[in-house]
């Protein structure tokens, strides 16, 4: 080889140590522990069942595991990065402690289709407990907003005052969002829980193997079509990782409102003692870091997703080591996803929103001016001059900083003759909110038949 | 206002044509004319059934629009920016040809509901025009998977040859692949499919509406349950994005597979003339253009997703002029996509396999040595044993510059006593690959198989 | 070939209409028109400096190219797809007009290097633009610094009052990012400016060329070093869409806090009539739909930058068509920085600031209790202890919906016998704000310099 | 509270724990203890020099900073989560050290600006490691490149062989990429050098700091203009996540082209053992495990740019709790860039290229059709013809599997009259190498010209 001084001298440690750091895959991969021994054990019992190997082995290997197992549980079992990753971890484990019916636990299997079934096993169950967190959060907003179906806060377009809206309808936006997110969850499921066991190293094995009693051993309703796909098939991994960005699209959608409506101007909730933090100089001060860190862990699922759906690009058949990268940006997302998950329900159920600062904001912004409006269209006020007539309502109003409601009958009736005393229960916002019948639309009796039948939804969501 | 000196002088055409230039849309929103007229219609309809339009105006209207949709497929229809969007486009032109009724056609009815219905509809049509492409490319991928079902290759892992596979298992894998993206689309479907019209601003409307049989009209199964999320929902479109990405992930896969397949190392395909580019100089080149530009494009499908999701990141409710940017994302993705399909669905059925140079590379791999080992187990060998024996075989072929199929038995003899005539029949690919009979495995039987039950799939998954 | 059958029929229009509809470029490579007559004329007239060509020829193809650039801005030109991109479209023209003289224009040059120099001139000549553009709204942000260097507002963190801070420090914040892109475009316009012509297809031409004088002739400082990396170098497209991106990054921060300020909760400023939209209905309604579309736009120059990015991932040496993906990117990015921009410096320039509503904000925060606490520091009393009598006097005012400076001496002294007349001058947000004379800080003598110091840099980097 | 059987039970672990759980970062932000030591030292000396702090307790502290140091270095140091973050476990446990002086250390100091020097101190100190990996690369790639100014080998576009190229050349294509690389670094480093203590919380502090004192101390050449910007500005992190994508994308090139050479088609390169596993089955296997990772992980450096931009979208000013978000990115790609570069050079260094198979490569590819063509043309044959003889002999040589070369004078002459014995030295790969004397080609005393240059600034770049 070359003389090194060119270059300037040595490699960090030298080259075993170097390339054992940079492949090594059991300082993470280990996450998939419980997942690995659930397949091997599937596998051993099938293979003993297609009389591949004697049924005391696969007794055996059943019962090695679970020692190994216990032996993780328990904090005893020594990881060991020269045994690479999870797999020869627990089977060089499982060989020291039960000798060579050990060896015969990866008769017909590779690490492949191992890798492939423990990664799926532990996609699974995580999605699986995304949904129940989703559900949970939507519980939350379910009662928040029963709580709220009366109060009344300014509804936003364009981040400007637009029309009043019920506090629940708004809350329950959220929780169609969220619902949504448990649809992709069941959709993507269904992709997740097809076992590849039997594909061996890309090509299936010769081994009479019963792939299917393998699936449905692991709790898996289906089984691969196609030797080449399964092991180099990482769709479902991206698919959850979407899943994940748009839980945290939706979740950064409310920490930002929960961050505004924080602030004093606006003043709508008071943050729970414990999702946010003081300061040791100002005492008023309440900073919503939760919902903050939560707005910016957005970033990083997507960066997750797009990492990689950037590692799939252009991989030709079969398995290739880029797909080792498949498997932190997952257990990076699942950590997000679920706390943040959790401490949104906690959020939620734990904070107070200020009734009376969102009807100062009602006034503040005229939201009553469409309703005076098409008051005068109903008294026969052609279209365009009722919407004049309020024009200049509202403007004699902000020169004089009043809000609509606050004017005399006289005062009203000097923009329009036609006006009377029904006027001010149209003016109010409670009659707004409450005309907006269509159904989906913001009135209470509208709101709480959504509410009904998104209970009923989470009825069948929730684990029994 | 401040004196300009200081900071250079005038802006750019002045702030009417900038700002114009800037917030604009009907230079592409135009593309959705056919689902803004066929939602007005529907709507015009719906007024009319509820009585809050009389039915001589929706006949008006209805005819108008059909007027409207005729000056446009006709390329007579003259865009206005100054009329800034599709919507108001045909709108204003709608009551210069039929008058004040023109002016009804909006009535319950806003922008915000109004876009987010087009837009569905126009999702919805493309996404479904993408399932069928989709299923044609897997009609493309069984017919030379069935011609090619006997046809041997070297698989790879780690773009290593690895084990003898059939060609036809081989084109499967892409199949299958596809098959779960025209599953991605469908339950997509069932998300974009709900009509938000009756949303109104945000709110809902107080005019008696009824959103269901809207919805019926266009052909949607659903309607919103909440209008403050129907007007700034844009997940449907976040998902397709993703649904697409994921198929430019699996074509670019592919195409990196042809233009490797095409360097004459390999020589295993040869191009159609139509899917590829020659050179003046060099008369043997054939540069596989098509299978590159697709490759390419993976990074913009890729580019639209994240852009889409970071714009949705941290937007308060309800609509902000943000999402906007729903549109360019989708319509970009879409022609990519269909035109990526068809392409490689053309370049697929055309493209010429090259058994013979996929033969020479089976050899070139020792694609049978793990055959030979085998073999030698099942002659009473020790696992260990038949490996070190096969091993040194396989040396002594390397320095020779033969194939283990080119030894005498007499040859073979000297590596092992047990190795009988029998061998002879082991080492050919043929049979390698034909006793690798597990379901979804590569035997010949097993492709058929698989082959079959995706005709049956595709039956069903292509429109009548 | 196959029966069609099986896959469902024809092809969309034809092989040849499909392919030519997915690899052509001149619909959008046409922007690079002017770089490309710019660069051919450089080559040309090299070629006959260095006596490859006759002299007679060059001058003929000057003229033909001015001729050919004349029809262009007349728009008399007719581009066709069949010639597939600029470059063929320029020379096929050219040659119609004079001869056979146009045919020596490709001497020594391939699409390859020609293409990367039209590239490398039109990205330098945008980014030369973007930087006059962030010169141009720095100057803006000082103008308004300038005049609001003595107004006062509420400083925020965690979006929660933290201390008063002066206007015009506020927007020299932003100054002093846009200044930083501006030293990011300077860098990377050093790796843009490098002509790579003569490294034709890939490994260098045998014709006597001189590739300084051609980069001379461009106005470039620079020549490739390495052939084959010149013609697949793209690293320079994809720094030009990150500096895209942190200057969208800079403008959805401030859009952001424009959007804000914008509402009646806070009403810091008024939009210019000619950036805002109003409603039909609500005549106090103004929504910031330019800040908003611009906040938006940060995802799509983020999507143009992670998909060049992505496809550059993983390309063999030298030249691929993948790099045909480069220029759309970057042409829509380059549209959307340069309106942004532009629209920023126009909405910065009119916007009204509302002082009033700054300064209730400041009350309503109680951002005068660190100058309280320090004060009491100053007087001798303990840290903690100045603490825990500020926090009594701020929970007390809450209670009495008092601001700390509304308080007479006689209550104030009611939390501490140590506080005197000197209180009130301390209290005052202007002395809070004075007192920090810190270099960068927000004290108006500190916020005059540091404008000063970004004065004299702006008179250096703006065009003369 | 609300009634919690609605959304169904507890929290996990209840609020605290959850709480901590999700906002701590010294899980982390640790591996910034060096610099959080460094700075604190810096600023406690500045305090006692400007008179804020006796002498004495700026000795204490630096003591005790420096008794912390050995403890953690000794891994001796107990890091407590409820301590939250790196700063406060630190400053804790030197005030339990050396008492109340310790707390004197936090005067004029906040974490905003604390945390900002610490992440700048760290990055700058990664990058120019960075800095000197890129160098090393270089180096090694230069060594090769002067070993293998002779060797030849096929060049690529499309794929597809082109003309023959020096290996040297090839691989200083990629020495000119990580120069640019290297340049980059250096223009990052001058934004990533700037001090913001003395920015406090957001405004600037009331204490007579000298923060110029601290930069000079720490080694950065710059303070920061505005307090504002400096407790928010995370650009220099973007920026470095951006010379990381690009490092990436660079390697993952290289690396794509490693796997496809050590496929037996191509057999250009032999891998080092090291660099690559072995099949228990397949004797003759070895898989570049080490380049796939290294391809796999570009997609991991892209999801963390695009991560940390997305996080950065659309805050307002100051420091908002999100950018916390921006420190585990960053060290997440500093690992994998220096390790990946680390690799890279073991693995070149150590890479066996094989000439002969390359020169069989050129064979197979007509890669001296071009040279005969030219050389027709210097006898007088027109173009056109010169390429259509050309096309005639090469089609012929395909027909008989001959190489141009193989061909005799009569052969050749049967196509052109024209053709003499000095047709021989014409078609040598070598002559058509040689021939492309172009400053920047591939002939090579260009080859060696380039290294020399290269070299030249290998020695400035390296450090000393």
């Amino acid at each position: 080889m070359a003389d090194k001084k060119l270059w300037g001298g040595r490699f960090t440690g030298g080259t075993d140590a170097l390339v054992e750091a940079y492949t090594e895959s059991v300082s993470f991969d280990r996450h998939l522990w419980a997942e690995d021994i659930a397949g091997s054990k599937a596998h051993a019992r099938m293979l003993a069942r297609q009389g591949v190997i004697p049924a005391e082995d696969a007794q055996a290997i059943v019962a090695g595991l679970e020692a190994v197992q216990a032996e993780i549980e328990q904090g005893e079992f020594s990881w060991r990065t020269d045994r690479e990753d999870v797999h020869m971890n627990i089977e060089a484990r499982l060989t020291e402690l039960i000798g060579d019916a050990g060896k015969r636990l990866h008769t017909g299997r590779s690490r492949n289709d191992q890798v492939a079934l423990d990664f799926r096993l532990h996609v699974s169950r995580r999605l699986a407990l995304w949904g129940e967190l989703v559900a949970r959060l939507v519980g939350v907003l379910c009662e928040r907003a029963e709580e709220h179906a009366d109060t009344l806060l300014p509804g936003h377009t364009h981040m400007q005052p637009a029309q009043p809206v019920s506090l629940g309808h708004h809350l329950l936006a959220y929780a169609q969002m969220l619902r949504r997110d448990h649809e992709r969850i069941t959709d993507c499921l269904v992709r997740v829980r097809v076992s590849p066991l039997g594909a061996a190293a890309l090509a299936g094995t010769t081994y009479p193997l019963d792939p299917a009693s393998v699936a449905e051993d692991v709790g898996f309703p289906a089984t691969f079509r196609n030797s080449m796909d399964a092991v180099c098939d990482r769709d479902f991994a991206a698919e959850a990782l979407f899943c994940g960005s748009l839980i945290m699209a939706h979740l950064s959608r409310l920490c930002e409102e929960i961050i505004i409506w924080a602030n004093p101007a606006f003043g709508f909730v008071r943050l729970p003692d414990g999702y946010a933090t003081g300061s040791s100089i100002m005492p008023q001060k309440k900073n919503p870091d939760v919902a903050e860190i939560m707005r910016g862990k957005t970033g990083r699922v997507y960066g997750s997703l797009i990492g990689l759906l950037t590692t799939l690009k252009g991989l030709p058949l079969t398995y290739n080591r880029d797909l080792q990268e498949d498997k932190e940006p997952f257990f990076d997302t699942d950590k997000t996803v679920r706390l943040s998950l959790d401490c949104m329900s906690g959020m939620l159920a734990e904070m107070a929103f200020v009734p009376e600062a969102m009807r100062a904001a009602l006034g503040r912004g005229f939201l009553n001016a469409t309703e005076l409006a098409d008051y005068l269209v109903g008294k026969g006020v052609p279209f365009r001059e009722a919407h004049h007539v309020t024009g200049r309502a509202v403007a004699w109003c902000e020169k004089h900083g009043k809000r609509l409601e606050d004017l005399s009958l006289e005062e009203l009736r000097g923009f329009s003759e036609l006006i009377g005393e029904d006027v001010f229960q149209i003016l109010a916002y409670e009659s707004a909110v409450a005309r907006r019948t269509i159904p989906g639309g913001t009135a209470p009796v509208r709101v709480r038949e959504q509410l009904a039948e998104m209970l009923e939804w989470l009825a069948r969501a929730m684990p029994a």
